[in-house]
């Protein structure tokens, strides 16, 4: 069977799983393919709490009969695999293209463990390229996206159509073009201590490990 | 006419109110008498527009006539006043006891000037003895509840009755009984950074001006 790199490097993340967690999961095409296969793996035997990051994978889980808990009902998360939208070397990585920053990043805070899942293309030598995520009240948000604008953070704010796009608490997404981030930890706080941001999709030192789908293979990183 | 000291900070700081400005309006027992002795002064002629920081604030002025403004239609707030919950002598203070901290944060923060109007109880030695309210988002609240918890933070999440408190966000409010605060700059970035805190009633340097009603008069300070 041919397996396509988001395929591959989720099963490989089946490995890190064991009877009894409590499992965070993530959302994205890459995460799609992890609930799948933890759907056959349960009518196997595999015995697992699982928490999620978003309402697209509760709907995806709950479809295939995977029941979700509320992450406030569970004690602790031993691990989450999620995907990332680009990763480095240092195993930092911005989030948040399909929206669920903000889940997410509450979920892998809380959790003992984090395993990213990605393709190959994904992983760079700098981030910046992709656009960078920042989740915003509507209360004030053009204040916002008018100081992005000054700092020269080429902001744009994330539409479905015609409509502003709002997130699974009810916020606005404000992408910035960045191209390269010189210093993901300093720009992470300079964003989220401005009033009315409610979170940044740069994530730094959250992820233990990353797995790198590739052509034929996986290649697992590991934060030092 | 004998005023109470809210009453003398209120209707003091209407002199820094000139024709033409764009005004956001606090929220509170202390604002709620600015709001009345503005809808007197629109009669005779003052010309402002308004924003207001919470829903409490849009409804008592638009009972009394005062017609509010989306802050996200305006270019530029010239003048923000609010109450506070405890002022220092740097001017920084705690706010948040009447659950609006959110929307006045972010309207100050868009403002060019921000008055705070106090009675004298307010003004202390040191922050900390009002508990610090800090705006989480309910998905994993419990998990940052414990991790305050553990940091001997205090925490009590707010209620009304048996029911959650919840904000003009639709956010819960965790309270800290912290007694003294040492350092509030620090504080205020170490809780805002928390994955899923979407703001802190610590309000640093954002004060320019404070108005303090006493027995009979008013002190006013300034920032420096």
């Amino acid at each position: 069977m041919i397996m396509n790199q988001k395929q591959l490097a989720a099963e490989k993340s089946i490995e890190f799983i064991k009877n009894g967690m409590t499992l965070g999961l993530g959302t994205g095409s890459t995460v799609y393919f992890l609930v799948n296969k933890l759907s056959s793996l349960i009518k196997q035997g595999l015995d697992v709490k699982y928490v999620s990051t978003s309402r697209q994978t509760t709907e995806l889980a709950e479809g295939l009969g995977i029941k979700i808990i509320n992450i406030n009902m569970v004690d602790k998360i031993h691990l989450t695999i999620d995907g990332a939208d680009e990763v480095d070397p240092n195993l930092n990585g911005i989030k948040g293209g399909g929206g669920a920053l903000l889940f997410e990043k509450v979920t892998a805070t809380a959790s003992e463990k984090v395993i990213w899942i990605i393709d190959s293309s994904k992983y760079v030598k700098q981030l910046g390229a992709f656009p960078l995520p920042v989740e915003v009240i509507p209360f004030g948000s053009n204040h916002i996206f008018r100081k992005f604008s000054e700092a020269g953070y080429n902001p744009r704010i994330r539409k479905i159509g015609e409509d502003i796009y709002l997130t699974d608490s009810g916020n606005e997404i404000i992408d910035l073009r960045l191209n390269a981030i010189q210093d993901s930890v300093k720009l992470e706080k300079e964003i989220k201590l401005i009033p009315g941001v409610v979170e940044v999709g740069l994530f730094n030192s959250i992820a233990d490990t990353v797995i790198i789908g590739r052509e034929n293979s996986t290649e697992i990183l590991f934060r030092t």
